[in-house]
């Protein structure tokens, strides 16, 4: 999975039919610093994300495992909403915290 | 998915069978302030997009998902026209005024 | 998928037994402007493309949904012979002409 | 697959409810040379992996082939834990001595 | 599929019980020109490849469609020993010459 923040939405009312429902963030990559990357992702979510959260994301067939994801013509998918990063011993990254 | 512009066609009458009647467009990727990038895909589409619209575009087994691509060997489909994104509480793009 | 020329064939003879019989093609990306790029790919041909022919090339699970290339290990094939290209109402490509 | 080293961990309390129960790391990756790269993945891990040692992971719907990882939103899975690389005839790593 | 030289091996003892029996071997991508590039990756082998041969190797779920990766979580296959690389209609590659 990849690291990011979810910083935006995507509104989009021609879509196919398949992915009617589902919300579209713009997830920008983070660094395992926790800053920001300049690649970014449209995700689906399925764990009710928030804006500014830091998320992780699957991609490929992988984003299409969930049960709001199933079938659907969707290739990256929000699946966890990150509490705490821990590298080298370090927390890196703290929700209730940063 | 990724963010992408409408900019062309490619025509071809030798292909696949499996790919006869899909419309095929060249989509130029774009970054989260709506410019350019160089890079680009050729991609199906499945919600009659137009030259010069944003759209996301779905890679992968993922663009298979869609009734018109379902089982062809389409690894990249447009399925969403974009209306409006939101980044950081302001909208870099607006489809009735870009 | 991709865009890419046709520049050169691979051949082989000791090759995993799924793979007999396909022709293997050297692929060369290409940019919109339809010049050359780094990277390439080996891809099977599911249309009998010929060396020097611009082509769009499916990657991943997308190269296997052709009848040539069904259930074999090739994750890119060959699709489509393209016989125009248009980028913002240019003719950037014409087979007959290039 | 890619090599890499698992320096951290990431937890998560609000998540797909398919990924609970899987120990998700931070992998960062190395070069041939087993030195660090700047690129990571977050990975599950289907054979007891710990933070320090050097591992295979595999990528896409590869990662969903472990008894651990199969049906879940999963696009990275530790396969292995490497004992030794042996490269051009010499030892790069061996986890007994490095 | 890629290009690539068989450079090495890795050996595993702790390892998901799927890829018990499988050799795994350190693949350099090369050039078009067959020079080493910097990027490799640990592939699978189907076709019993030995160290310092040119082979092609397939990546994703392509590389899980030889008898011996089917279903297991492998991301990359050798599938052919490269016998000779034509481009532009030069040798550029010749197994029994370089």
């Amino acid at each position: 999975m990849k690291l990011g923040r979810v910083v935006g939405t995507v509104v989009s009312t021609a879509k196919d039919e398949k992915i009617d429902g589902l919300k579209l963030y713009v997830v920008r990559d983070l660094s395992m610093e926790i800053t920001d990357r300049d690649s970014f992702v449209v995700a689906a979510d399925s764990v009710n994300a928030g804006i500014g959260e830091v998320v992780l994301y699957a991609s490929g067939s992988s984003a299409r495992q969930t049960k709001q994801t199933d079938g659907r013509p969707i290739d990256a998918c929000i699946m966890a909403i990150v509490d705490q990063i821990d590298i080298d011993n370090r927390l890196v990254f703290d929700k209730g915290r940063d």
